[in-house]
């Protein structure tokens, strides 16, 4: 679940989205769409959490806008993006913010 | 649960977290920051999601980096947050983003 980042600054895509009801493939294209992003050049780190009300956040971290744009134009994560525009979501924000400081609480001194 | 935030730019504080296991007071003194959060001056809105396996997502929206420290150091958020280090939560981070773009999907053409 926790992402371990590097030093600030990188880059936070905040993705927040409420899921439409039903499987419809969706499941197996998330799970693809993280194995393809941690293959990615600039590829930081995800962390994402889903309630069972079908609310859920998922956040990416990259090196640099360049490594976001990249990913967005990578064919296969295209197309998965129109088949939740169209199939999985009902609703969706997507920001794109710079990451300045972090901090955190880990166990057994990891750090976050 | 999704927040209307303005047009970029604006801050997002991007808090991950691991619950332990059981209330411990915890979901009444959520509810309570919430609501005192709205209250504050720079606050924006805030979007929070967490899975059945505990490990949660809330992004809060502010004006400012003032708003966002004069926030941390609001006493009665101050004395939930040590309860939440020695209670609540296993692990967690914190990152403070300057959110420099937003777009996204809606539902009858409300904006993200």
């Amino acid at each position: 679940m926790f992402a371990n980042t590097p030093e600030p600054p990188y880059y936070a895509v905040i993705f927040t989205s409420q899921r439409t009801a039903g499987d419809d493939g969706y499941a197996d294209t998330a799970e693809r769409m993280v194995a393809l992003a941690v293959q990615q050049p600039g590829f930081l780190g995800v962390e994402s959490a889903r309630g069972t009300d079908g609310a859920g956040i998922t956040v990416s971290y990259w090196a640099s806008e360049d490594a976001i744009a990249a990913w967005r134009q990578h064919t296969e994560h295209s197309l998965a993006r129109e088949q939740g525009r169209q199939h999985w979501y009902s609703q969706f924000s997507v920001r794109v913010a710079k990451v300045e400081r972090a901090y955190g609480m880990c166990p057994q001194g990891a750090r976050p």
